[in-house]
């Protein structure tokens, strides 16, 4: 029989996340705090629950994907939360980028109440979790990756094992620091080509091969060039990934001095108003022209 | 007819490319500062000349390959440089990475004598050369280019026309801005990970196929978790690229906080004797620890 997996947070990540692991053949009960976000999940032949506690009723597993550290431990732990619908031995798993101590927190509590839960944040964007694609990267004990295993295949298609709970999160904002700063190095490596009039579209067919090659240079640099705002990742999401990460370095005494830097830049765009844009839109603050 | 080629610069990447076009067929008449380097040049069939003018003389094309501005303008333009050799509607390309301005400059010079003139720094590392793979990016007049164009394929696979002179550096200036802060990226989600515990080979396997993938993060991220220091680029060459690349901006009024950042970063590396390691040394200065 396979298992039945309550999933929680539909948003642009969560809703075809969720429609792939019913397309896999998986029995799944929706819950979104925004209840209208459920329907399009409930056409496709998902169950709606009424509550985070009673989408966790009956099932073996349970997904949550939401934005920040306080929801995930509100949906989980807070009254009328997840783990009070849980029946023991099921298995909660976190794919939301929250902060790794809190991860850490929760799977405790989980743990004491019986219940196994697992740290998976994902790499891959919209379009991974559309073409249940995603990178999963894992955090708990190996023995609950091995059971969640075929659910999270339905979502993605390279789980890796990080480590104890926690570690998943921690990987992914590792992930997210490489990510912010080869965004910044496109920003001004194009602005710098703007400036000396050469030609964009020139510079990335001669370096794109080389050393300056990155999978942002590929992905943002064209929409950069093309003046396209529009949010495959955007700004204020990436702003908190940032914090999380900040936060974590700050807490091992590591300076990110590059890290730090680009929140800053990310800010300045905030500030000019492009939070809602896509992370490419940092060019705008680094040649101060829009 | 094939052409004579001058070839002055024989360090790390001048010798292999001067190599290559000796093997292309071409009869190169070599010159070095340092006249131990062109021994090896010699016993492959080059002619050894006397000077740097010397080097010039009845080559329909001069190549330098340098370290930086001041030593490509004494060797072309200074009392005895190779420019005072070079006959009437010869070529000298200079494939150093020096200032576009000094280059503009060069050219100018060169096109007042009757000799034409491209800047054609070239990516690719001393692998590249080696390999005959470089990457070329020209700056001059096409047709300077179409006339040099074969004796530049024998040291590189791929050619650019950037656009007028001063174009071929301007843009690998571009591509060394995007390199430095692809490298910081690594550095500092290495940093992270080492710091929390998280197996970096585990961590790269996860990510290098996603957002956070980069040409740095496949080649030097491997030479961090090794500890191996030893120099694909030295870092202090990597600085003068970047203080290039800062006074090019600084022309335009262009603010480079990433690249800004990286230089002062090196900056720290050197000073803590790590100036003659590879770029990937930046790591310790990151984290703090040998």
């Amino acid at each position: 029989m396979a298992t039945k997996i309550g999933f929680i947070g539909l948003g642009t990540m969560g809703r075809p996340m969720a429609l792939n692991a019913l397309r896999a053949g998986y029995a799944v009960r929706v819950y979104n705090r925004t209840e209208s976000k459920m329907e399009a999940l409930m056409a496709a032949g998902a169950e709606g629950a009424s509550s985070y506690k009673d989408a966790a009723v009956g099932a073996g597993m349970i997904i949550t994907m939401l934005s920040d550290s306080p929801d995930v431990r509100e949906v989980i732990l807070g009254p009328n939360g997840a783990l009070s619908g849980c029946a023991q031995g099921s298995v909660i798993v976190d794919m939301s980028t929250i902060s790794p101590s809190v991860a850490v927190e929760i799977a405790e509590t989980c743990r004491g109440r019986g219940v196994e839960f697992l740290d998976a944040p994902v790499t891959g964007g919209e379009s991974g979790a559309i073409g249940g694609t995603l990178s999963i990267l894992v955090g708990g004990t190996p023995e609950t990756l091995d059971a969640a295993r075929d659910v999270l295949g339905a979502m993605g298609s390279k789980i890796t094992y990080m480590g104890p709970s926690g570690s998943g999160q921690s990987a992914k904002l590792c992930n997210q620091v490489i990510c912010v700063l080869n965004i910044l190095a496109v920003c001004e490596g194009l602005a710098l080509a703007q400036s000396a009039g050469i030609d964009g579209e020139t510079l990335l067919e001669a370096v794109d091969g080389g050393a300056a090659g990155s999978w942002m240079l590929n992905n943002l640099a064209p929409k950069m060039l093309a003046e396209d705002w529009a949010p495959g990742f955007r700004i204020v999401l990436q702003q908190k990934d940032l914090r999380l990460a900040l936060e974590f370095a700050a807490q091992r005494r590591l300076p990110l001095f590059g890290a730090g830097l680009a929140q800053q830049l990310f800010r300045a765009a905030e500030a000019s108003g492009w939070g809602d844009e896509g992370t490419q839109a940092l060019i705008k603050t680094v040649r101060k022209t829009e």
